[in-house]
């Protein structure tokens, strides 16, 4: 009589089981220089250091009249102080003289700060000034911005809108970024059809795919990274085998959905045990995911996600995202968590680190979160619902109504 | 003798500004329908209505065995419940059996629950069952994720990952939605030039373009617009009116940056007032930003930004996406705003809505707020440091150190 018993696992902690990732990947992303526009959301492979002071010259920040500090200390609506306005390009003047200067002007020598158009009379070839002004009023002052040699962006950044003009000050109209991460993604399930097969393959029996569209989209949404379908794979170990091996060639990570259960239903892992990869981490202390492995195959990983869509999207945010961040040491990706009052219990399991769906909202003077009460990891809609999730730590048990958490937005 | 008095203006309130385009506005973006990934990031043309209850039936949420509840209440280690252990598709069943099913499969009449592999011996024919179990255990109820009928995705919305796993799993493959925004940015100022002059530039007395690479940049981010750039015109009304003209014809929206302050340099509003457009905001209470004027040509509006980097930063994140978000109805386009601890007094000045560049960080069990204490709307550097900005209402002088305050993220 043939007796299978299913013991207790050890699930590997999510720390952990990254870096054990990073440790046994071999990859490399080659640098190309691209165009300033073309270079947003991807990361910086220089540090990009000034090669001037800016604003290279002090110079107004404000429409208005430079002059000399010192000569109208005592200007005021009853002792208004003239002042010679000179044209621009006369030469050389002196403090007796104002010259129109506009925003962003160099202020020329010997004037020392701007008057604003409000505080001036002007009459003919004078000007009155009404009201007096410290040195360096109205004027940026050269270098306030940044020095030269000073590091504009970092390695490792991922470029914003505002790196791309601080480019453009400094005369460069291209940076060096990595190319893009190449991500290949194969859906795994005798039982799943492309949603091409319309909503009658339900009739069926069959279960249109919709956990690797929504992996797809999560990559998709970060600029540096180039995911690509491979298309859904029966429960065939010959043909999983042959498409891992392709989109190991071609992709620098392969992600697999599906087939990551328990029980007899793990053509994936025999597909990547075929191929000669070695799987490092087999099962991840999270829920949900907790059928997640990872293996490796000539220092490239294969992320074997769930074929449930939330389960697999955490998968990407948790796992993925934050071995690419570490691997790559890219600044920046995890966004700032934020910290809000928790409006329902809820519930972890010790042992794991669970992750919750939640709605936060402003409510008066504060934020509040509320758990988005949908028990299943193929509940799709419980996203589009929730806008965070809420990390109950393996060594919690849960939180409290009451409780301030910290949430991670979605 | 030529007086010239430069009297104060009253500015007009953010709100009431924005109010006012979207009553003058009159265009309109046609419906396009994309394929799934292509519509990631565009704004929803339509209600998307599910066709389906989802899950289309009761299906297994383990890797486990089908089994009637009421078989096994008795069920514990001390007593296993034997069942017979039936092969799939073998025709009807009866509550003293089970099936082996797998994740996301239907569950077969008359079953009501599944029990896990690890409550389950397996031994030749039958299993025996260590542990009772609910009705609907382990099971995924039919529409307990979404029903026929209900609206997966409300027309306004913008398309995220989770909206395209949706429509897959109800046999779509294209959604429609509005064609992508156009909006043309010209570069105004004579003392402008293109980064491809140089840092050697500056030692001539220009400016290198820094203010209009930061606005397309920073409206790319948004996968809904389609920015393009007309170049640099110098101060020059008959140039400036011709590439307003050109950009109107081409675009939904057009938006100057330079030449916008109350001096003699205001040629873009010579420009503007040249081709005929009406300039229906002129100065708004905001700081930076206050020179801002909005114009109207055949129902297109025209933003009139500042020169200056973060002032035209703050007038494109505040002015031209809150129009288009109101104009255009669309759901979920202001990010969260998020409540932290100022860690400095900040002042705005009373008749203004002030934006002061902050860096928000985790500081123990809160969140603190740093001010990034650089004063001039023309630092580039302030918003590179800054991960948000702090809105100081027009009624309100400052706010304390201690003050909790809220913060929008850049």
């Amino acid at each position: 009589m043939d007796i299978v018993s299913h013991i207790n696992r050890v699930y590997e902690p999510i720390d952990k089981a990254i870096a054990q990732v990073v440790k046994a990947s071999k990859f490399s992303l080659d640098i190309v220089e691209i165009g300033l526009i073309n270079a947003l959301g991807r990361i910086a492979a220089e540090d990009v250091v000034s090669p001037i002071n800016f604003p290279p010259f002090n110079r107004s920040a404000v429409d208005g009249y430079a002059i000399c500090s010192d000569s109208i200390t005592s200007a005021s609506p009853a002792n208004p102080i003239p002042l010679r306005l000179r044209g621009k390009m006369e030469g050389e003047y002196t403090c007796n003289d104002a010259v129109e200067i506009h925003t962003g002007e160099k202020i020329p020598e010997p004037f020392d700060a701007v008057v604003m158009l409000e505080d001036v009379y002007v009459a003919g070839n004078s000007i009155y000034v009404m009201r007096s002004v410290p040195r360096y009023a109205n004027i940026s002052i050269a270098g306030e911005d940044f020095k030269i040699g000073e590091i504009l962006i970092e390695k490792g950044v991922i470029v914003r809108p505002w790196h791309i003009a601080m480019l453009s000050t400094i005369g460069r109209n291209s940076i060096k970024v990595y190319r893009e991460l190449n991500i290949g993604v194969i859906t795994t399930g005798s039982e799943v059809r492309d949603s091409d097969a319309g909503i009658e393959a339900y009739e069926k029996g069959y279960i249109l795919d919709s956990t690797s569209k929504l992996v797809l989209a999560t990559l998709s949404e970060y600029r540096f990274i180039k995911p690509r379908w491979y298309g859904i794979y029966p429960d065939d170990i010959n043909m999983i085998s042959k498409v891992l091996l392709r989109a190991l060639d071609e992709n620098e990570i392969v992600i697999t959905t599906g087939g990551t259960g328990p029980g007899g239903h793990d053509v994936t892992h025999r597909g990547v045990r075929s191929i000669g990869a070695e799987i490092i981490v087999q099962g991840i202390a999270m829920r949900p995911g907790r059928p997640t492995s990872i293996a490796i195959y000539n220092g490239k990983p294969i992320f074997m996600l769930s074929g449930f869509p939330v389960a697999a999207y955490i998968g990407v945010k948790i796992l993925v995202l934050t071995f690419i961040s570490r691997y790559l040491g890219i600044k920046g990706i995890e966004p700032l968590e934020i910290r809000a009052k928790l409006l329902k219990r809820v519930t972890g399991v010790i042992g794991y680190n669970t992750f919750v769906r939640v709605k936060v909202y402003r409510c008066g003077e504060e934020l509040c979160v509320e758990p988005i009460m949908l028990r299943g990891s193929g509940i799709l809609s419980s996203l589009a619902k929730a806008n965070g999730f809420l990390e109950i730590p393996s060594n919690v048990e849960g939180f409290e109504k009451g409780d301030y958490v910290w949430i991670q937005m979605l």
